[in-house]
């Protein structure tokens, strides 16, 4: 299943719409060209209705958002809805500064979503008004545990039926849920939280995998999710003792480049809830 | 001859502004230093112009551009011709918004270039005004081919002698051309093209290459030109199993660091047309 | 003593504000990662006084400045004093254009900073009113020698006792000094000038180092820099002979995330003056 999620990625070379932080903006165009896909990058608000209508889908990331880059997101986002183009939203830092707070919120009342992306802080903050953050990190207070799983695993759901859209909420336990349904993924590497830009890389190619199957967004958002946590336990084996998290983040970025959908379906680690 | 270019670059150490975009900047700076040259990146219009005078050669790419760096080329570029510094046009998705076509054409008008370097679709969108792009890449249907190559080493030149500016046409075979003679160019990787910004370097390359030999600026483009495509045949053969297009990023432009000029040289595969 | 500085950050992971250059900006959020800080990133004038509140630390860098960061320069500054958060100054390019020079200068007036650290033509310009910059380098005429050494480092005690600030001058030779003491630090390779950003990193290095140890400003910028030239020192020694600069710059914030406190205090080089 996972399998064919990336298959057609591969096959189908989703050109992908970002609107995303300088940050980590590098980071997301090659891991879109790692996985198949096709990364552009545009920003000013006179022409993203124009860039986005070329794409097949659209990626949101409010990471270092400004007033012209907020009208942009706005425009483009409603262009893509217009087309049915799915949309991925990533709320960088909501809960961390009002403008990120109000401009999500407003972002999911104007737009439709086919996937909301975030660490368990800033998905909290936008369905309960409550998460607390550290910075772009989400707090302990908010974690994913064995302990709370079930309980979290309704609360995406819940948010899921509330906003129409796939809810992604990555950590140390992933939860990629619909409505009625909700993947727990146990791929990944702590160590990857100490490679800036690791969420965003995995919106980009969220963005790619729905883009490329659009009728299966649940499993379509899953399956990045394996993809980038398994791409981070692959990465981790090639790390000699002298190499830290610059090197890391090319392994990562390498190991997405290089996986076979045989290899998702091999290394891919989830239950159903 | 190419040989020639390259030893400039590494004497004169060209001082090159650069307006570009923010997806690749940073590879942009390091293929500059990488070649011998130094970078300096600045798109505010009130300083622009100073910044431009203290340097040597300005590269324009409009990839992320916005209402405000576009101003900001105009003023750059207006500068670097009284100046008679060389200025390279990367004119990143022309042809995919019309915002980047009519600034591209603008900036054709109110700026003399001394090279123009961009793929297929990109040059024949400013040329011809009917390239047809995918998104920041060439399509298929207009690529240089052996069959079109004598048609399309013309058409290089004729779009030279229109703008005065030598038209450097990148892909699977390249074309460098002024009004009179054209660089065929078979260096390169079909790999290259899984790396985002190895067009955005290489314009930033050859604004170097220009600059320290501003009496042949067709020979310095075709010099860089080759010099990227060998650098990522070099970068290829030491490529592991393991590794992907984030490593051959950074093979590449450790290429061009360690290239000689002889190597240089001994590498380009060319002919004149 | 400089170890001590090291095990603070790791213990305290401090959170940093920056507001920087989209050139290099990538590379100083990995290299905060590294350290055992944490980034953030955030421009936009309305929302800075809330990031910086919520952060341990701010750093600015004047490297790709424009009207709309300026602003958010002052206003992020202003609401760290109130709080009494160390602030860094990375006055990239001061000299090479009047808008550096004013906006650095005004934000001396305006800002007080805990360190400022520069090349030795950037801390020129701003203390003397002429250093001469070769872009965003140092002028080899301004260059700190064995031969001004004693000059150089009175220049940075009263540099540092006028501002207020411990003074980092970088280059060749280092200096850090306040009003009263000055460490002459000979760590460091030539090759990191061939990496784009080593100052930025530095600065953003630097700014984690003296939050996490906020009574001891100038130790810990001091230990600050002795890490990166001794980064500098290790990611050399990994070299390989195709390597080049791509390459050197994920050895040397690999050499950052593995050092240990006691390698540091191990390979610091330097000498009170």
């Amino acid at each position: 299943m996972l399998k064919t999620m990336l298959e057609n990625v591969r096959k189908r070379c989703p050109l992908i719409h970002n609107i995303t932080n300088y940050v980590t903006v590098n980071d997301c165009a090659n891991i879109l060209l790692a996985c198949g896909g096709s990364p552009i990058m545009s920003d000013e608000k006179e022409e993203v209705p124009e860039i986005t209508s070329i794409c097949g889908g659209l990626n949101i990331n409010i990471g270092t958002l400004n007033k012209n880059t907020i009208e942009a997101m706005f425009a483009a986002g409603k262009r893509a809805n217009e087309l049915n183009h799915p949309v991925v939203l990533d709320p960088v830092g909501a809960g961390a500064s009002t403008l990120r707070t109000e401009t999500a919120n407003r972002l999911l009342e104007e737009v439709r979503f086919a996937v909301i992306r975030g660490n368990i802080s800033e998905i909290k903050t936008l369905a309960l008004g409550n998460g607390t953050t550290k910075g772009v990190d989400a707090d302990v207070a908010d974690r994913v545990t064995e302990e709370n799983l079930a309980e979290m695993a309704q609360f995406a759901k819940d948010f899921a039926k509330k906003t129409g859209a796939v809810i992604a909420i990555t950590g140390a336990i992933d939860l990629v849920a619909d409505g009625e349904k909700a993947y727990c993924i146990r791929n990944g590497r702590p160590e990857m939280s100490s490679v800036t830009g690791t969420g965003c890389m995995l919106s980009a190619l969220t963005a790619a995998f729905v883009t490329a199957n659009p009728d299966q967004p649940l499993e379509a958002a899953a399956a990045a999710v394996c993809a980038m946590g398994y791409a981070g336990e692959l990465a981790f084996e090639r790390m000699s003792e002298t190499e830290g998290n610059s090197t890391y983040r090319n392994h990562l970025i390498d190991a997405i480049y290089r996986m076979t959908p045989e290899a998702l379906e091999g290394g891919a680690k989830y239950e159903m809830r």
